[in-house]
């Protein structure tokens, strides 16, 4: 990965315009009208890609250093698919205050903040306090990215079956970082019926063992009260979306309602084998590039900066997200079949699809400074 | 400005090696021996451009957002002739304390540390800290580059008039960043007498106004116990070193002693007119690019950070300082003339000269890695 200029410099005149003495007047004007910084610098492309290095993939906590090249990797994807300049940002502190505090210092210099592999639950604060400090979009891709995907592809699976999303009972296995944010993009989406389990089962209200996350989450969803183990909450319902890392026995998917889609997101290996689960559903899903239907971050996060980058979005709303997960599920929509309910992540048409919903949802709701 | 893949990214067997699943087994490797994140991340050729935009140019305290220009076009000259590469980080805090802890959390993404416009006499208490804290090179150019080119200036203005350093009498005009740095590599590189003016003066023992840093100026310069204007100074003087901004009369220029060098380097508007100064002197140099012999801290920062990556320095010694001005002094010395004391910013030569010194010096310390 390089930095490069975009403009040549060939010379003494076009050195003193790059820097110093041509530079000074841009500076003054800046100065002076601070918005000008987004038409004089590259903030307004630019994004930094902000962990800690504490949950980095499947991996845990391997430290910031060791998290560079999830960083790197994100960074490239967000140049070839969004044509968004990503800088790695890995930080050595871990207390939530710490954070937040660096990420606030850090801002002046960038157009957004991606955050990335940061442990639950500290991610739900730290996400949760940048974004009433800061007046750029701040946006944690484990989170609202894989719900962003995930509602995608859910509603093109209903839409090829012929179901409204509104009548499906679906239970997500994991109440970390995706999961929660999977919960609350369904809801949002209209489901009705959204069970999260843990390891411990259904998070529900009568449980005692909750964090303020999982109270938050059982007040909003398990409408029924159920409890008891994911394959109790699995028999009868219409999907399974797993963001665990966990196994689902083929005995659990059988039971599920007939038609059934399942979402087996765990990487690299899915909670249930995709071949396994077709035997039982409708629709197979998975985070694996070797199977159909890959559910895959990168077909949402590009074109969700590069559409709030755009409009210079003071932040990414829940308008912003479902629209970016329709406009994501409308580029197949008229090519779905059971292996194809969401685009491929070298589609060339996601991105700027996500980008323009996200830009119209962003002025939409007022968000857009431009 | 951008940044960009090196390496083409086409289909999903792309995918996964750059990003998840094949990138986890580079993120372990680097959890398993920390120092593979040289070889496996852009970290070993990336420097943070750091800055609170406190003191950005001649223009002071315009705060981080308006001196981003100044941080891009020092990225760009940084690829442009180093081939390293840059990232602007314009910081919104301003307690010592802060930007060194924010620096410190920062410093995993980063090969080096490029201090940029940041204000006397915060500024030498920022590097300090920070050299202490990380083992990565930390570098305020504003101090070090100016230096490390007014040395290679003085060197081979010396060399033409066939003159030893030890035996000029230097008198600085400026007592911030870049007059402090100036005053302690020149005594590093044998100047025995200098003298450092601030605005009230010649810095002496005996004044009571003087700051900390101040202080140990007087401490190891003005061997002779001057006191008195910088005009008092000037008379009789070898050498006029101007990096005040402040302006110098012509009578004042012509106390100096036959044969005198006047670097009159305050931009955009010397000290005293190249013109008027060659009136009286032997050698005139500014900080412009239209006069002859500019002192242009481009000649030296992009070969120190070149260098000093290469060989992954832990840290930037005055060693590897005199060796870059020796080095930069070295490319002209066969072509020296009045008007060619210094290469120009665009002569091919100068950084890859400058790179190896530095990487040599590095290693006959012992502060390379590799």
């Amino acid at each position: 990965m390089e930095v490069r200029g975009t403009v040549p410099l060939r010379d003494a005149d076009d050195l003193s315009l790059a820097y110093t003495p041509g530079v000074a007047r841009v500076c003054e004007a800046i100065a002076e009208r601070p918005e000008l910084v987004h038409d004089y610098t590259w903030k307004s492309n630019t994004v930094a890609v902000v962990t800690d290095g504490s949950a980095v993939l499947g991996l845990g906590d391997i430290g910031p250093e060791a998290s560079l090249p999830v960083m790197e990797g994100k960074a490239i994807l967000f140049k070839q698919f969004g044509g968004v300049d990503a800088v790695p940002v890995a930080l050595d502190c871990r207390e939530v205050d710490e954070l937040v505090e660096t990420v606030v210092r850090l801002a002046p210099s960038f157009g957004g903040i991606n955050l990335e592999d940061i442990s639950a639950p500290r991610c739900f604060e730290v996400e949760r306090r940048l974004r009433e400090r800061l007046d750029i979009p701040v946006f944690h891709d484990d989170q609202h990215g894989t719900a962003v995907v995930t509602l995608a592809a859910l509603r093109n699976a209903a839409r090829l079956v012929g179901r409204e999303l509104a009548a499906l009972r679906v239970v997500i296995s994991g109440a970390g970082a995706a999961g929660v944010a999977i919960a609350r993009i369904l809801l949002g989406a209209g489901v009705a019926d959204v069970v999260v389990c843990d390891r411990r089962g259904v998070v529900s209200r009568d449980r005692e063992d909750l964090t303020e996350v999982k109270r938050e989450l059982a007040e909003i969803t398990n409408p029924a009260g159920r409890s008891g183990s994911l394959a109790d909450a699995l028999a009868g319902a219409d999907v399974f979306v797993g963001v665990s890392g966990g196994t689902v026995p083929e005995s659990a998917v059988a039971t599920m309602a007939p038609g059934a889609f399942v979402f087996a997101m765990a990487n690299p290996n899915p909670e249930v084998h995709p071949e396994v689960a077709a035997r039982h559903a409708a629709v197979v899903a998975t985070g694996r590039s070797d199977f159909p239907n890959q559910i895959n971050n990168v077909l949402a996060f590009p074109g969700i900066f590069a559409g709030a980058l755009q409009v210079r979005a003071k932040r990414i709303t829940e308008g912003m997200k479902l629209a970016a997960a329709e406009a994501l599920a409308a580029v197949v929509a008229d090519e779905l079949s059971p292996r194809k309910v969401i685009p491929s992540p070298f589609d060339p048409r996601v991105a700027p699809a996500v980008a323009a919903a996200v830009a119209e949802a962003a002025r939409a709701e007022g968000v857009a400074r431009v």
